[in-house]
């Protein structure tokens, strides 16, 4: 449950308020140099902190990498174990929440899931949990891009988070994603079409409330004749069709035109007003909320974005390679028939 | 990679010009009655031809159950093979096409993948597929029913399917699902999500674009003092918040509300229209198609909407009970210190 | 739970006395060309009946190949969905045991796990289940032949058979199994060693009560001086090693020596006795045992360890191909740093 | 593939001579108060050095909990991350070997399949590894003996460790493993039986070469009227057999009775003397073995086994709850027919 993937498989573990955060990122085939530096890079970017309309939680998000990476960068084909501690948890300015549930939060689920669940800080909820998949995608993204496999995220803002945090609310956001370099054939049928895998790991972050790809929701209000993708002609392997109404993927598999798709945010669930609520008992409360907090969660999900999207297509390139022909062996060597 | 779920599985096979179509379903609880009626009802409604704007195709679907079911009706907990034969697979209508990809179908995704194809209407990534996720998810809802679950979706037009077919063209569709009777705490931390699972499952069917659920994609451009969800006081456990913005999901765990999700359908690929196209040698072509297509695929979507969500639920509901606390055994038995 | 591998995957269903056994054979490569009767010869070998000291039980198991096989014989890298019809289910033969338990059969422990059993032949704990198996084993190898993998194995009597059957006793035996031309490399640690995979495969055969590799259990008594297997010198790629103590297989991972283990089974467990036993209410009663039944299952199993083998091979190549290095696309190609 | 199990999954990462040992055990229930005192003193069990013929590797083992037990001692219902920092890590005892392929080791098989190899102690396929499955065990017996399951294992000495140690020498040894307290109806059919399950988990371990349950392999040597289990008369059904030669099992599912098992170990791979064996490039060479090594993996293997039990009946048992009954929700309400 805290597994994602197949053959590229992130397991997880780790509550916001806990020692650290962590991870296994298995699957990482070997001889692959990685470069820490481009791991702390979107790290960095995702550090709350790290842009307006973010959160002030001043962690530097030290990862430290306990295997499968040899001393001189390479991965040797074994799982990547990897730490972040949890270094400025100020579980203080949680002290009033307990045995509260905060509005928009997952404590009443837990709660009712667990029977017991951690008050600071949304333990296991929290968006937190997104430092390892960022870690983990960061390694990933490294080894596709020795096939020229991208990954590239932006937030569009719809509302002024600016504006927002200074009244003490918080907004929505989209962060539109795309990934070139992609040769067609990836994504498997049936039920692990490119497009139901991204689409759950997508709507795996937070605060995440709809994904689309290619003319998304707008192709609900089309007719067949607007939408049809051409193929260019002569025809061109690298980039076959004239259009991308479909987002780069047919039928559920890659069609070698750049994959691209939205993810919409809902606004950051904590605003800096006095929330009427319940608490475990059932009993009416108010909590004050206090704390750092996102207005727009969008912004730094972008890397997150990104990650997800190499965590999937990383799977799916290894799944696909599973099919390369099977040769004979030993060249030449005929040892009769198979009966 | 054509199996779906964990401990409710279905996996499937079948050619849509093949001899059958047809799956197992595995992991359904022993001593569960079974109507057939019921599940020939849906079947029925999703069949070709039964519907305006939908194609003519004249099968009845008829499914023979091959296990797991005893004479009486009654589920053996045992897997639940089944199958559905191709009896009106048309071929011919498919000959002008062998060798020429059709614009926004399969056949050029497949063909590079695999290496292979059957021209005749797309294989298996034909629409004929969920003819089994129909025939399973009626099987798994008539079990979640004894906990009063139930699964119900409807399609909401956006443009004339009956003009859009006179004049050779086709329109993309909407169908808005929901799911009701969902006690609290089902959905699994941190990949599982109940939405991840909904979404992947609705990304599953042929021609969706954007899966949605709750506020949606309008959550991007809300504040989040406008969407935040209050609990009703005095708390209800079986409605505890007064208004649904988050759509029954909070933190990927359902909250006892009603759980309520758009999915938005494209224009269903096939025009009666010739089409430019390309051969498997890259040499431009023309379609002229024939045979029979729906207008609007959507329009018979809504029962295969309503069965994957009754399979991602199935498959919750069976993960969740496995957290059932293990009881002292034998009651009042003390064999010492474990050491 | 009824299904079996990972990127080759069987998945069955079927009870003995039912309409048909039958599975899905998932994840074959495309453009394997299948000789159906090779599968017929393995089933044939399987066959109660054929052969001295094995149940009479006339079925011819014609299994009729669904999907996933083109019109021509070869694969299309869809599932392969087959069944084959229970003709000759003589369930009178088993209308005295209903509501009893078999002694040495599954009828107490299932009806313990499920609370309902289908007392016709033992349902799904039948070995009826392994002509599925067998049928996609036999398809496997076919494909795996083409790298000259391939799998032999035989049945060493330890008892007198046929003299056990006239006293109405059954007993025990040994398959011994090899799998020639496997390349070095095969199997995954930690968890997915190859003899692990093996063993849990040929234990999941109805009867089998040891799984052993290399020099098995001998080992326990054996020095290290006296089973290190030395190198060939000079080095020999194809046969490395002098000696085989470790059954092709080092740290869980193929070595490219010929791979061997030995399979034990019980005696069969019905015997033309009375046999005191209980009934589902716990009282005492008899059974007279009627009926077909093997006085020595080992004989007709010799296809089915084959075929077990296979199916774990055929999943451990696809998981060790998914390593193939991934290529710079488009060669010469450079579009700038990764950042 | 460095995961094991379903429902309670245990994912590891690693080597021998890197910066520390870890894992991340998903699926435990919430509320489970854990002792660490009892994760200790099993991790003492397997230490090097902690008993006759054993190797002499300084190492405390302390088990960092990093996440998923709160600061009472009280499980989440998270996943819980731990590792184990790898101190006493003599890596200069290897310095000769670098290059060169150990005798009975995974060195070559390793560099065959990822063409990569950490020379130093053997990398992932050091038993170091199971340092992590202690830990993950110790776990999860305390929450099964909740319902007094219990994990007994000890080791049967074939051959005199201490005589062959002092000549340099290695021996084998047998694990006699017993899982006590087990209700009826663990297990599931077809391909996880409980046999095949626990066979896998066994042929995990490190040097291990042969698995048995019940009569074992004396089975293919016994007559069906010889080693029937008949029903305790009157029925009892906490033991409810008069003999035990199914070993607990009976078609994969317990019967109420103790399981009981047994697992044979092969010398240790590395002796004292002088090994003539080739380096990476096919070149003849010798390997003097240095650093400290035990002369019988049994000894220290004995918690290894239990643990390993422990994680398979642990995944069982959530397996075999998520059959529970689904009521209807809420009492009395009746929302009319499903359709």
């Amino acid at each position: 449950m805290n597994s994602f993937g197949s053959l590229i498989r992130l397991t997880t573990f780790g509550e916001s308020h806990g020692k650290a955060m962590g991870g296994i990122l298995d699957g990482m085939p070997p001889g692959v140099v990685i470069d820490m530096d481009i791991v702390r890079h979107h790290l960095e970017r995702r550090r709350p902190g790290s842009g307006q309309g973010v959160s002030q939680r001043k962690e530097t998000d030290d990862v430290e990498i306990l295997s499968g990476i040899s001393p001189v960068g390479e991965t040797l084909g074994t799982p990547i174990g990897f730490i972040i501690r949890n270094k400025d948890a100020r579980s203080e300015d949680y002290a009033g929440y307990t045995g509260k549930y905060r509005l928009n939060h997952a404590d009443y689920t837990y709660h009712r899931k667990y029977g017991i669940h951690d008050f600071r800080g949304g333990g296991r909820a929290s968006a937190r949990e997104t430092v390892s998949w960022v870690v983990a995608g960061s390694i990933v993204r490294q080894w596709l891009w020795k096939a020229r496999i991208a990954f590239d995220a932006k937030y569009v803002a719809t509302l002024d988070a600016m504006k927002a945090a200074s009244e003490g609310d918080s907004v929505g956001g989209i962060v539109t994603g795309k990934i070139t370099g992609l040769p067609a054939g990836l994504g498997e049928p049936v039920f692990d079409k490119l497009q139901s895998r991204l689409g759950a790991a997508m709507l795996s972050i937070n605060a995440v409330k709809a994904f689309e790809y290619g003319d998304g929701n707008r192709s609900a209000r089309m007719k067949g004749s607007e939408c049809a993708d051409r193929f260019r002609i002569p025809h061109d392997p690298l980039t076959p069709f004239s259009s991308n109404h479909c987002g780069g993927i047919m039928g559920g598999i890659s069609n070698g035109m750049e994959v691209n798709f939205n993810v919409y945010f809902k606004p950051a669930p904590t605003i800096m007003r006095p929330m009427e609520t319940i608490d475990t008992e059932g009993k009416p409360c108010v909590i004050e909320p206090k704390g750092r907090h996102d207005s727009c969660v969008a912004i730094r999900a972008v890397p997150i974005v990104e990650s997800m999207a190499a965590l999937v297509i990383g799977d799916m390139v290894r799944l696909h390679q599973s099919y390369v022909p099977l040769e004979r062996y030993p060249e030449g060597y005929d040892p009769g028939p198979i009966l």
